[in-house]
């Protein structure tokens, strides 16, 4: 099993993709992790490299029939910006791949499982490593890529599932990047945002033409939530429910996703 | 002329109604302006009064044949939450009215002008009067109201334009309440947002299938723009060029619109 690691997002730092090999070195002996060199460059800061430079690295890896998958090494910001490059130059090796990410990679796997483009999974990166506890983290992954179902989370039951960071989903609406997800359980979390703007998210969900048919939402974790002037005071299991009924679907519970150590894999479709 | 101010977001100061009032009184002396009580009433502290009683507050001026416009008192956070129970019961006398506002009431003029309900226009609040020479501000609705065109901003051209904060439009993206703006400048202003975000609202914009076929977009004031970590380096005409060519259509510069002092009237359509 050959995993190559690219970064589409944020540079990723050393220290986590150290621990990740050191860790799959032991564990999981039969894993040969190839970390791309552009997962430590650097574009102004913000990005591991300019557009097309990541670009590049994605499709040098996700084209090469050696690997038997795509590791994203984090999130941050800025894959959205290679879907329109790097999309329509996906190869058939890359259908051969899974696809393993979450936060801003979601812009990644709507956009591969959008094109039935390989087995696209939300589950822990490499940068997720750095948790207190984030061997298990990164072991859910690990164990997912080489056949062990441990680390799924515990509801999906086997019915068609997606996992979205809520305002990844959101960015993705109204767009031709967004899958077809009828008949699929939508599984959402989020990080850093005040809650009148989930709120808000979660309007523009709810009247999304493209989500009609969606048989459920589950929620994830809802973390670092920044402040709200004034207070927000609804639970968020309140808010879910108000949404969800306006939607016309069931609000299935809450979901073990999220930017947290106890994150697990969600494979797009059944899975 | 007289003209009904209700709140669909977040509640008035009584500061900004009295000197609203004490202004047009002086120099709109034909204008009848009234205050729905409901501008001042609270929600726990994030709307004025709850989604219903703000509904109600609206349905009852809008819908009322002695009131030959609505403006709305100021923006906030949830006018989005009313639209589904307003907008199917506004009657043939809403459809004789102009609607003036600005940010949150984006939500409110996209759904009004998606039905062909009345004149909505892009402009000034009466919470606006309390910016530094916010008698100028609010005078250019007052104008605008009362057939002045020297309010409006000064790019329109006779073009059909039409007009809203980035936040709000994006999150009208995908949905059936975003208008039908074919043909149509779009001119977009945001406020306390992080660049990266900006970025990412301009990729769904630039991506959105509803929004092919627009004539162009200007740019308005990008205020109290929120710390980006890392620092974002590009500037903002960049930016906007570079998401404009995705979107195959011209940046057409900027435009006199923002939650500003200098912030101008856009009707929907041609002005």
């Amino acid at each position: 099993m050959r995993i190559g690691i690219v970064a589409p997002a944020k540079t990723l730092d050393r220290l986590a993709a150290e621990r990740t090999a050191a860790f799959a070195a032991i564990a999981y002996p039969a894993v040969d992790l190839v970390f791309h060199p552009q997962c430590f460059e650097s574009d102004g800061g913000h990005f591991a490299g300019p557009d097309a430079r990541r670009a590049a690295a994605f499709l040098e890896f996700a084209n090469d029939a050696g690997f038997d998958a795509i590791w994203f090494a984090r999130g941050g910001y800025g894959s959205n910006r290679i879907l329109g490059h790097a999309m329509p130059q996906l190869s058939a090796a890359a259908k051969a791949k899974a696809y393993v990410g979450y936060s801003d990679m979601g812009f990644m796997l709507a956009a591969l499982y959008a094109r039935r483009i390989g087995r696209p999974a939300h589950g822990p990166m490499p940068v997720d490593v750095m948790r207190d506890g984030g061997d298990r983290t990164i072991a859910r992954t690990l164990g997912w890529l080489t056949g062990d179902r441990q680390g799924l989370e515990p509801g999906l039951g086997g019915r068609p599932a997606a996992a979205f960071n809520l305002a990844i989903l959101h960015s993705l609406i109204g767009t031709p990047w967004l899958p077809d997800l009828a008949d699929h359980v939508l599984l959402i979390e989020e990080v850093s945002e005040p809650l009148y703007n989930v709120d808000r998210m979660l309007f523009t969900l709810a009247n999304a033409t493209q989500l009609r048919g969606i048989a459920g939402i589950r929620l994830g974790a809802v973390t670092d939530v920044q402040a709200n002037d004034p207070p927000w005071n609804e639970p968020l299991e309140t808010m879910m429910t108000r949404w969800c009924r306006d939607m016309g679907v069931p609000f299935v519970g809450r979901a073990e996703i999220g930017h947290t150590q106890s994150n697990r894999v969600v494979p797009f479709g059944v899975g």
